[in-house]
C-alpha cells in the first residue's frame, strides 16, 4: 500500500475543540498540549504531514498549541457541523489516492513498549497492506462511549481480527448479537481506540453515503467503516498499549495520570498521590 | 471594618492567563472551569461583586468560563503587564473605601472543613478587624515560588501570627535571617496561600510605589504588604485547608486530585489510581 504519508487528526467536534489545546506534561516530563503529543505521535510513525480539521476559526489556537511542530500542520475547516464522517471526508482532496493514517483530537494514547501506539498501527497496516482499525478489548459497561467491530481473529496471530461488522455505541443486546468475538474476555467487546489506518476507498463510501443523506443530516464514520468491511479486506488490531478519552468525566486526569505513571515522572506523581491520601497534600 | 462585598481575582499575568479557564471536576462532582470554582469560593465567603483584573481581550473566554456566574463579574484590564501590585491597583476605583477580598487567579483552595477557605478567612479579618493575608507552613525548599511572611504568633491564637516582613520568593539565606517565625516546624515558613483581605490603605501604598517606579518597571505586592505590616496591624492566618498552584508543572493534575480524593469522587479516582499502577488503566 505505500508508505503512509499523511495523517489526519479530526478535531472539530463541539466537545472536543477545546481538549486539543489543554496543557499536559508528557512521559517525557516536557509540559506540552495534548496536541503536540498528539502531532508528535503521527510524526513518530513516519508521517511527514498533519491535516488537522478544524471549525473554522480555531486555526489561531491550534497553530499556537502544535508550537514547534506547526510548520507541519495543514488546516482543513468544517464548514459545517455534520459529523465524524464528514469531518473526515473534507480532508480526501489534501489526502489524495494514498492510504492515511487518521487519529481522532480528543485522545491521548500511552504505549506499553518503545514504539508508540501509532507506529504499531502503521507497521500492521503496512505488512497487511490493507485497512487496520486499532481497537482496544473493552467492558460490557463502556460500550455507550466508542464504536465497536465484530469479527474472528485471524489464524495464527493473536492481536488481529477480521472485521465483519461495525456499529456506533451499540446497545448491550445488539453488541451480544453481533460483535461477540470468539476468544475475548467474557463480557468484553473490540472497540476503537481512536486510531485507524484507511485506503482512500473510506472517502468514496463516505461521498456516495454523504449524498444519500438529507442536508444538514449527520454522516457517521461508523456506517462507512461497515460497509468498508463489506467492500475489502479490513482488520482490526490490539495494540499494545492504551488510549484515554481526555472528553469522558476525569478523561484529562486519567490521561495526565496515565502519561506520568508510565513515564519519567512516576515517582513524582506516586509521591503526590501517597501525600494527598495522607492527608499531607 | 464592616462586611466585605468585594472580590478581586488577578487573572492577566502571562502564564496563568489560561489556567482560570482549564476545565477541572469540582469537590461537588460536577464538572466546571476553575474561574467558575473559585468565584464559587468568594461569593461562599458573603462576597456579592467580583472583579476579575484580565488582559484586553480576554473577557469574552472568561465570561464563558464563569458561565451561570457571569452576572456577578466585573471586568477590569491591566493595559500594561507591569506585575502583580499593579494589576490589583487598577481595582482601586472599583473597591472604592472599604476592605475586600482578594484571591490569585492561578490556584485553587481546598478546605478540610465545612467553610470554605475563602469563608475562613473573610470571618478572621471580620472578627479580627484588620488585613488579614492567609498563609500555608511551607518547606523551605518551596520558597522560591511564594511570597513569605515573617513574624510572630498572636498570643492565645495557634493559627494568627503578627506580621512584622514580608519577602517574595526570598533565598534560603534571607529566609533565615528574617522569615523565622517561632513555634512552626524546623525548616518550614508561612508563605502565602493566594488569599489576601485587605483595607483600601493597600492601594495608597501601592499608588505611592508606582510613582516612585521608572515607567514601565514592575510593581510587586510583596512589597506592599512589607510597607501595610509597618502601617496598621496585619495578620496572617493559617487556614484549615491547602491550596494549589495550577501554574506550576503537574498543578493541574494535583488540584484536581486534590478536588477529588476530598470530594464526592474519591473512591472513583482512587480505583483509577490503582488500575493504573496494576497496568490495567
Amino acid at each position: 500500500m505505500g508508505k503512509i504519508q499523511k495523517a489526519v487528526i479530526t478535531a472539530a467536534g463541539r466537545k472536543q475543540r477545546s481538549l486539543a489545546l489543554q496543557s499536559l506534561v508528557d512521559r517525557d516530563s516536557e509540559p506540552k498540549s495534548a496536541l503536540r503529543i498528539l502531532l508528535e505521535e503521527a510524526l513518530d510513525a513516519g508521517v511527514e504531514e498533519v491535516a488537522l480539521v478544524v471549525c473554522p476559526g480555531d486555526q489561531d489556537a491550534y497553530r499556537a498549541a502544535a508550537g514547534p511542530l506547526s510548520g507541519q500542520l495543514v488546516f482543513i475547516e468544517q464548514r459545517e457541523a455534520r459529523g465524524y464522517g464528514h469531518a473526515l471526508l473534507t480532508a480526501r482532496e489534501w489526502v489524495g489516492p494514498s492510504s492515511f493514517l487518521h487519529m481522532v483530537g480528543d485522545h491521548l494514547y500511552v504505549s506499553r513498549e518503545l514504539a508508540r501506539c501509532a507506529r504499531q498501527l502503521v507497521d500492521t497496516a503496512d505488512s497487511e497492506s490493507c485497512s487496520v482499525s486499532a481497537v482496544q478489548s473493552t467492558r460490557e459497561r463502556l460500550l455507550p462511549y466508542y464504536g465497536t467491530v465484530g469479527g474472528r481473529r485471524v489464524p495464527g496471530v493473536s492481536t488481529l481480527y477480521q472485521i465483519d461488522e461495525v456499529l456506533e455505541k451499540p446497545s448491550p443486546t445488539e453488541a451480544e448479537q453481533k460483535l461477540v468475538v470468539p476468544g475475548l474476555r467474557a463480557g468484553h467487546y473490540l472497540c476503537f481506540f481512536g486510531m485507524h489506518v484507511l485506503t482512500p476507498s473510506i472517502f468514496e463510501i463516505l461521498n456516495d453515503q454523504l449524498q444519500s443523506l438529507e442536508q444538514g443530516t449527520s454522516l457517521a464514520l461508523s456506517a462507512a467503516l461497515a460497509r468498508l468491511a463489506r467492500k475489502e479486506r479490513y482488520l482490526a488490531a490490539e495494540l499494545n498499549g492504551a488510549r484515554y478519552d481526555m472528553g469522558e468525566k476525569y478523561g484529562l486526569w486519567t490521561a495526565q495520570l496515565a502519561l506520568g505513571m508510565s513515564g519519567r515522572d512516576r515517582e513524582e506523581l506516586l509521591l503526590r498521590i501517597v501525600e494527598m491520601a495522607a492527608g499531607r497534600g
